[in-house]
């Protein structure tokens, strides 16, 4: 007469979370393995080193590489020229390299125009950039849509720079070419789509954004091996630009787009951040909330959008609107090592590489397995024990499930409500649909 | 040229309040001595005790008892057979009654079955229920809707149990009968009813459910006195089956309930506790959180609603969705005593008897007293002056009743608004209708 | 290669802020002059006292007097007979005035009759107030709609009545005449129209209400040296029978009223208090709340409606439900001062006073500039560097503007959801208007 204890029953589906945070370390380390080897090319709004690098994803998943004619037209912008480095440097008298692209490719300024010329010391600091705040750590700058020719240096190497003159060489080309940018759409059963985007122009930094690169990856050879209920696309494309070109040239894919994460910054040690898109509550904001909620392992934090940052200020924009957020740790400049080479491999880690990895693998199940039913026992409860679920009830929400089974509340809706984590309701519906309780009309409901 | 007093007005209205916490301590003495009468009897799903329970109660109130034969749908779930017991005991060696049902009916679980027999101690024991966190009491156990038998005792008597044979017997009927429950209806006005339901199905213990019952018993006397706007339902039923089965046969009355309160655990010195309907803000949830904000005694609590708890979960089922909350005092679950021995008449107090009593009453009042006005002067503020009502302004909140008598609000909604107590508002409208300057237009107002 | 800095751009409208806060050093001097002039008035209800005053007004603004004969009816109201006094006086057996209206106006109570008689000390007593709370102030009271005299004084000074018997003297007169008011209307671009509105028939205090009629006034004088989008009408008025006069003769003017305030109190130290009007989200009411949020120089307060306080309950009342709250400083009844004679031109400051103008002019302008724009860019953010944007687009929130206008949101919806002040906004929004990036749809937009 003691109480009913849960028996045989499998409850590994319930256990998702738990299973996840196993497989997370695993692909931790080998996205930070990817990364290091992602991060020596020079990336950039254009050219060979975003082929490279989309190449290399190409081991992983079958990505498709576009390319977009520079001068092609994108809404207000335009394809520019396409940028190539061979190599750059800044000779002294003795024939030393004193800045050296071969060194880190943050020592010169993307987009920077060929030159190769003698300039007075008083010149070329004209053209350097350093950051006093961190005199060990070389700057990020480009000069996209200007002309000229820059480089970057740590601030505590500028004494070095002690001769009247310098030799400049930048062996570059920037004429016309092609933007590039990887594609790669997973049917599912709908045409409903999840949008995942990331950003590809950034040189020699890891967590901005060689982490939203890698994370996408990963991600996207995770969801191949069983296709769902949502089709699935990802853009791996230049910033600003590339999301633009992509949408120019899918518009009609847009309007089955009925989530989306901007991937970026997923690398640090920081807490989780999302970013709500500019609908507020769309389902991948209340999706993300709920697996912060439920599982994120830190202290996950949630903002409400505002047009700064990354590719969600293109998607959020008002001519498209479309329910994209954007995952980060540390979001953009919020951290010292931000937009410099101390953005680096050792910033970057294992751990938090996978636990980015695994709060969107949770984030996507919810989008993807929340569904809608009908109780079809509405009057009074039904009655468990006959159906061998009474000792599940509690467990599974069962009850929850049940009352709020009135085909207004999908499963999201109904885990928000009680407090319960989706994969448990989730479990719960499968069981009690199972035994004839539930019915399916997920379709029947009214779009939110 | 002093400030005008309050002179000779009658504000006796406006003290409802006042008198009712006078009366309370009354009833609550009332209500405990009719407690300790129905304490006895072996209630449960069926059966003679709870036909004893409301047929004492017969003495208060015009109850009509209803009796359901077994094997009657309702719903999902069939009334059982019934159960009756005359005697339950386990006899030692010597013939000692080592387990008394007499002694208390928790000794015996609900609803076993007949048997008469020597067992072996470890057999016997493998039928005994104790609660080792509370060694004093006898637990509460039942076998509903299975088959068996149980007796349950003190954990601090299991070591009297040494010999290695006792005798077993339980005669105990278990066969085609009826449920018995009770109903009463106090026409109102209108059609419109309030529903007010309360559990009879436990034995021996006070505060589940006794005290809900004599303190409905007493509301209903109460209310009796002067038929009001409102039509009320009582119903007394066993958990769970008993609304269903109530509910199965009279669906074309629940279209009319606008309001329901479940009342249990009534009479423990903790603090009110009220679980709103599944709509969340029904009139009764407004009413009720209004009486706790202005008249609860002690730190009264308000809850969402969830699908646990007592016969909320059946009438807030999504077939019904009735406009139904429960009101505690201490929630099922959250005191030591809980389905234990220990839920006796020294448990439960007069004084929280009556202070539960008391805000139900209040609560019916604003239920039953809540109507909307039409400020027939609405340009600008009449000249209470000349009306003879400025000295009453400002304790009867006419300018708010005034402002706000626009059609759209009623008095609960200025009452809210304006933070004053629904009874000064109420006696306030009286004075405004007397002088001509406000319509009743509540029948004429949208449904909410 | 560092980063592009704001260079030639005329941003002075960013700053009216700032402008107005040097402004208000000045104004808020000739304020308090000009409350030191009108100070000695003994206004009421009706009277030479209030043309005085608005005939002081009339060397600022052109002012138009109203005259409202005795009798006349507003809705529930009255016009009752006007009301002057020429001099009013106690004398003692030697002939010395121990009361004396030309001391101080509060010494004789509103409305009192003409009388000359001799009294005895306890039937004098009987006449008047005094405050013991405060005894070195002369206590306010009147005797409106009711018939009788009456003298106020120090509570210090009761003492001194030691006489058995006292002259009374009240040279007064109450008989037909009119009530007077002032108008004021200032023809904008638009039909719609903000209401001013402020009570004149307090007698010789600076807080309650002189400051009001100064503020307004000057504010009036601001507003006439350029006309704006909207009409704005201001109303100088007894209170209570005043806007009810006002609003019963102009039914027609009603409907066009989107915004309006009532001011009173906004001299003291204070800080500044708002009183949402009845709507509760208003226009006006958010114009008021940004303003507090970004230009507040002290903790100012915000407080929902109520149906108490100054002409904002006429305004608001339900028959015309106005868009209409009221700005304070301290409010009234929470200031030691107020309604006696404390309430004197030292209580009042030229700070406090110009603070408060400043207030209202930023309210103003937001009330007046908030346009709502269209985004001619909608898909991606268009390019602001070519245009010349760029280096502006964080101080003037250029991204905030081209994402919200998207036909939905106002400028002040923007300023609001971006944190940013208004005026900022505003700037930024004339930038992109100018190159073509917006369009104004003000008056293609739903009204609110």
């Amino acid at each position: 007469m003691s109480a009913p204890q849960p028996g045989g029953h499998d409850l590994a589906a319930v256990q998702l979370d738990v299973q996840l945070a196993h497989d997370a370390e695993a692909i931790g380390r080998e996205a930070h393995s990817l990364m290091g080897r992602l991060y020596p090319h020079c990336r950039s709004l254009t050219g060979d080193g975003v082929r490279q690098t989309l190449a290399a994803l190409q081991e992983f998943i079958p990505l498709e590489l576009r390319e977009v004619p520079s001068g092609s037209r994108a809404y207000d912008w335009v394809v520019p020229d396409e940028w190539n480095v061979r190599d750059a440097y800044v000779l002294d008298s003795k024939g030393n390299r004193v800045i050296d692209f071969r060194a880190h490719t943050l020592h010169l300024a993307g987009y920077s125009a060929p030159i190769d010329q003698r300039v007075s010391l008083r010149e070329l600091l004209s053209h350097v950039s350093t950051d006093p705040a961190h005199p060990d750590w070389i700057p990020y700058r480009h000069l996209y849509y200007r002309d000229g020719w820059g480089f970057c240096m740590r601030h505590r190497d500028l004494g070095l720079l002690t001769e009247p003159e310098y030799r400049v060489v930048i062996d570059s080309t920037l004429r016309p070419g092609s933007l590039t940018y990887g594609e790669l759409l997973l049917p599912g059963r709908e045409e409903a789509t999840v949008l995942v985007s990331t950003h590809t122009c950034h040189p020699s930094m890891c967590n901005d954004n060689l982490s939203g690169i890698v994370i996408a990856a990963l991600l996207a050879r995770e969801l191949m091996k069983q296709p769902g209920r949502l089709s699935v696309r990802f853009v791996f494309a230049p910033a600003t630009l590339g999301p633009l070109v992509w949408m120019s040239r899918n518009e009609d894919v847009l309007p089955h787009i009925t989530a989306g994460i901007v991937v970026a910054n997923a690398g640090d040690d920081g807490g989780a951040t999302y970013i709500r898109s500019r609908r507020g509550s769309a389902i991948v904001d209340r999706a993300v909330e709920h697996v912060f909620a439920h599982a994120a392992s830190t202290n996950a934090s949630i903002r409400a959008f505002a047009p700064v940052g990354y590719d969600q200020r293109q998607y959020c924009s008002p001519g498209f609107n479309l329910p994209v957020g954007c995952l980060q740790r540390t979001p953009n400049g919020e951290y010292a090592q931000y937009h410099t080479s101390g953005d680096d491999t050792q910033f970057v880690t294992p751990r938090a590489l996978g636990d980015s990895w695994r709060l969107l693998r949770l984030t996507f199940q919810v989008l993807d397995e929340d569904r809608t039913f009908l109780n079809l026992f509405p009057k009074g409860e039904p009655r468990l024990g006959p159906r061998g679920l009474h000792s599940l009830a509690e467990t599974l929400g069962l009850f929850w499930i049940l009352n709020y089974s009135d085909g207004d509340h999908s499963l999201l809706d109904i885990a928000e409500r009680s407090g319960m984590p989706f994969w448990r309701i989730l479990e719960g519906a499968r069981r009690l649909e199972s035994s004839g309780l539930l019915r399916d009309v997920t379709n029947q409901r009214a779009v939110q």
